[in-house]
């Protein structure tokens, strides 16, 4: 067997937070003349893109290249603050990543443990409420018809894999693969957005509503995914020289304009995606013997494409 | 904050296919007095422990160290046959790791697209039958409480996250984090047993019962999943030499007795993986302020040891 049979065998599922956009399967007329996601996706109208908010999008530097974050002030408004003066006063240049736990997360932010050791974090707030959930009244949702266990709703709010409860009438963000949180003490409210983390593994939903998530890798999740495991506990790396330094995390509106990164994503409130999450749901192509039926929140790709 | 906190913070998630067991939560009697997983396990019965069957153990040597895979001849005995051939008879010494796409599979097997040029498999059969469920009378199976939306019942047969449906009487593996399984063409029964695939991202459940699991990484997933991803398409490396070397592959029971890996693998038929389980389900220490309720199938550890 050659590698290319293998290419189609594998070729369908799509990494929910990778840029790179396999072939897949859409709707079928016969199985043989399934559209591809790619010719899916060309298809597709302008409009059902949007572009990313460059105020609310940071890029965190590293030796292999830039890891492009979209922020989400619309569940985590203050830690969100608190990053954008983080990083307009380039409270994270010179730190490093100094975590990374195989099928779980890695993380960034400053080492040092002890507070007399510890880099000033400036004119951000030492303190910020716990942003677990929010009330769900007026958040976009896009919800999925697929059962969760997890959640009694789940669906996406602009581009953010998301969780809701009609009961309580809150809303929440999921950790999916790519999501981007802040790390805490054990106190609810002891985040201050200096150390993020990105999960790099299956997804913890177990940690929804326990932690505060402030957004999500849309590009160069790879960058974090593939570095080395710590050999400490929890994947800490155990030496100074083992830590990834990051040369700087900067928003993209405090980049020049001809220096940030292009991207179109697709609107998960648009009529492309829905065609996409059922394409996914139920692969039709010749490949599949059996449809699923189902889609899990976190296997649902989201698709980021470079403009032409 | 310093990272000592945020090792509180994720100290919670246990990779399923990690070895390393980090502290975790158990039944509470007050929330300060929850034993850690780590207690939990050293205060196990021996006999919860198993060892791995060196005739079912399938070592793969990559430049980094060795990965350990358990075979699951009870649901892929065709398959893990073939594999048991082609180890013996060197198949895979001096081919390579040929893939890596993020949050999705690691592949190796031939690069030879030519069947002129392709590594003959020696006395392995060049077909085999899809083996992409079995009946499921007669399998031992511990079935969670807990909902799933791609099966009607799933736990645990023997150590692999599995699946089951009573109607049909079926029951079948499921692609959680670290599986392994063998690549296809087209065809249902095109399978060889001569590429295998390890899952290293978000569990691809749309492909149960689609292509044939034949086992499972229980040490050394991070040597895969760290591995630089391929830049063609579906995370296929470019150039030969991108291409990750395999040494040899090897039956543990091929290996002298010294130099096999010592791995004690907690019974999923046991008392304490149940405990495990349903400290993970609710956690109850002092830092989880929402314990979920719930677990996923590919979210329970599946804890490993190195005897002392």
């Amino acid at each position: 067997m050659s590698c290319k049979p293998l290419a189609v065998a594998l070729a369908l599922t799509l990494s929910a937070a990778s840029g790179a956009l396999p072939a897949g399967a859409a709707e079928p007329t016969t199985p043989a003349k399934v559209p591809s996601m790619q010719e899916l996706l060309d298809a597709s109208p302008k409009s059902d893109w949007r572009t990313l908010d460059p105020d609310r999008t940071l890029y965190l530097q590293l030796p292999a290249g830039r890891v492009v974050i979209e922020l989400a002030p619309g569940f985590a408004p203050q830690h969100v603050a608190n990053i954008r003066t983080l990083a307009k006063e380039h409270y994270w240049d010179g730190l490093f990543v100094i975590r990374s736990q195989d099928n779980y997360v890695a993380q960034w932010g400053d080492p040092a443990e002890e507070d007399a050791k510890k880099k000033p974090i400036g004119s951000a707030k030492p303190k910020l409420p716990a942003e677990f959930e929010r009330k769900a009244t007026g958040v976009p949702f896009v919800r999925l018809p697929d059962s969760d266990g997890w959640a009694p709703e789940v669906g996406f709010s602009e581009g953010f894999p998301a969780a809701r409860d009609p009961k309580s009438d809150t809303a929440w963000l999921a950790h999916c693969y790519g999501m981007v949180g802040a790390g805490r003490d054990v106190a609810a409210d002891s985040s201050d957005g200096t150390s993020l983390y990105a999960v790099t593994g299956q997804s913890p939903r177990m940690l929804d509503r326990n932690i505060t998530l402030v957004g999500r890798v849309v590009q160069g999740i790879e960058l974090l995914s593939v570095l080395p495991r710590g050999t400490g506990p929890l994947g800490f790396y155990e030496k100074p020289e083992q830590y990834v330094p990051i040369a700087a995390a900067t928003l993209a509106s405090d980049v020049p304009a001809a220096e940030r990164t292009p991207l179109e994503l697709l609107r998960t409130d648009s009529k492309t995606f829905a065609t996409v999450v059922e394409s996914r749901r139920n692969r039709r192509d010749e490949w599949y013997k059996r449809p699923a039926g189902h889609i899990d929140l976190c296997n649902v790709p989201l698709p980021v494409r470079t403009p032409k």
